[in-house]
């Protein structure tokens, strides 16, 4: 029985919280909310997040951070990436020494081009509280982790014993957790997704089917592969849980925020429309404008990205891009899935 | 413009006539009962298999083979791979030297464990009339191509000028060809998908969600790769649109028969009453056995494949199954996906 902390309380912090909780863990959670907090632990419900579901009351909830942290050498932070840092700063000064820190956001920072793991370790580098950090990542939604349907997810950490401990806090019967040490490719295929994720979403607000939306994500794996090898993550990763299918479930579920969004955007919704209309965070956004940075500096070639880029932030229109990305195909296929 | 003669008058052969006769070309479409024959010349639709689609007068349709092949030298067959033999048998004599053979069937035979291709091959060792064997694959629902919709496929021989000249008389604005010389990997592809559709198939019939699919798919990726690559097939080949973009489309779609003959066999059908019920061919159901004998045969492991087969022939019930499967799964992922 391990004592651990959980930093977010949306739909995902939640889940995984329920899953610790199954595995006989002590889980403190922290919300930001006073009422959030006094909802969990009078009526051990999340109804804004995870409605209808009942969480075991061995799970306590807090709104300071002091209190989440006494006594915890694990934390998992599943927080949006925009609010990671943030997160980080009121976290360290309560954490313990040599504590692990297991996070399960996707994003890519704006500006620095960060994963979340280098933020992490880049607000700890005064303090160095923290020994291990991982990732936990994968195709599952919070909805069916919190129904206990059969789910499969990936840890990787540079450290492949950390990786392993974390399996161990996470598994069990219908919880499935492979490790894996190529932490950049597990965090980026994570990231990456939610661009494909809003481009199939687009052509299915312009009415485009299943053939089209097939295309785009084939053609959207080979895309993040290519990014996430420059950037120094292992191939197969990308063919993996982490990969192709978070890039499933994202891109072919009514689940899935960043799709939702696509399609409102291909409907012909403005993206402020959008964003109000969701009210959650829809991480794919600054995650293409990211990508799209990054692809410019690195000089790799991801044309739904770009296409994607230029209709969130340069004006052109869903019609305009899908004709554009159809005529610029190439037509041998190896060659360009790979090149 | 092309004289070509499409044998075989299902949903798939007609759609690929239609593109055709959109390109211009001189379309001579077989079909085997006299009353559809009559309906494509006359109406010019085929309500049961492609309803509410007008096709254009320039397709002329016949029950003759010797009639359709007239002044043909490039023949694209589109009927069940089980069709395959009889189809190459009646169509031999009448085929003119040095044709050029295309064809759009999804399977492996049983017993012989054999590749459509090599079926062709095989049947035409006597007369020697074919100069080369093409196949047209990838993710493509017939409706969808009817409807113009965007779409992306995969033409692949072993020989890349006849694979290009397949792909200028497809090609169009919206029906996007790309070109791969690995025939192997292309049709192992394409029959191994139905397997992984059937079992998605079966876990939605079985009420669980979007999580275990993607998990299905990916861990189903893999195996597919496996054999293939034992095979012969390029593993980068399956990444592609006829390896992964196809597996998306069979398994997430609702017009996948496939994966509407699985879901049956989740709720509870036996395997006599589905086909009873679907009336069309699902090829998935030979090719699993096909596919299990030839993973016996090589040693490659396929959990995926093991288990429809133990469930479509060996009397394992659907839940079993499923359990076996998820306890039997590893836990290192690289390792396991690529072993």
């Amino acid at each position: 029985m391990t004592k651990i902390a959980v930093i977010g309380a949306g739909s995902w912090g939640s889940a995984l919280a329920l899953v610790l909780a199954d595995n006989g863990h002590e889980v403190r959670l922290h919300a930001r909310r006073e009422d959030q907090v006094d909802e969990m632990n009078q009526c051990h419900t999340n109804e804004s997040y995870l409605p209808g579901v009942v969480f075991p009351a061995s799970i306590r909830a807090y709104t300071k951070m002091k209190e989440v942290l006494q006594g915890v050498s694990v934390v998992l932070i599943a927080v949006p990436t925009k609010a990671m840092r943030e997160t980080m700063r009121a976290l360290l000064p309560s954490l313990a020494e040599d504590a692990m820190v297991i996070h399960a956001s996707k994003g890519i920072e704006p500006v620095t081009h960060k994963r979340v793991s280098e933020i992490i370790a880049e607000e700890d580098k005064q303090m160095k509280k923290i020994a291990h950090i991982a990732v936990l990542s994968g195709p599952s939604h919070a909805e069916e982790v919190a129904l206990r349907q059969p789910t499969t997810v990936t840890v990787a950490s540079e450290n492949i014993e950390a990786a392993q401990f974390a399996q161990n806090l996470f598994m069990n019967k219908q919880f499935r957790v492979y490790t894996n040490p190529d932490l950049i490719g597990v965090e980026m295929g994570g990231a990456l997704k939610n661009i494909i994720a809003l481009v199939c979403g687009i052509t299915n607000g312009l009415g485009l089917g299943d053939n089209t939306k097939a295309a785009i994500m084939t053609r959207g794996l080979a895309e993040m592969s290519r990014l996430g090898v420059h950037m120094g993550a292992n191939p197969l990763t990308f063919s993996g849980l982490s990969g192709l299918g978070d890039l499933i479930v994202t891109c072919t579920s009514v689940h899935s925020r960043n799709w939702r969004a696509g399609r409102m955007i291909g409907e012909g919704l403005s993206m402020d429309e959008v964003l109000a209309q969701m009210g959650m965070v829809v991480e794919g956004v600054r995650t293409t404008k990211a990508a799209y940075e990054l692809a410019q500096e690195k000089g790799v070639e991801m044309p739904l990205t770009e296409a994607l880029n230029s209709v969130l932030f340069e004006g052109v229109t869903p019609q305009e891009a899908t004709e554009q990305l159809m005529a610029r195909m190439r037509t041998h296929e190896v060659e360009t899935l790979f090149e």
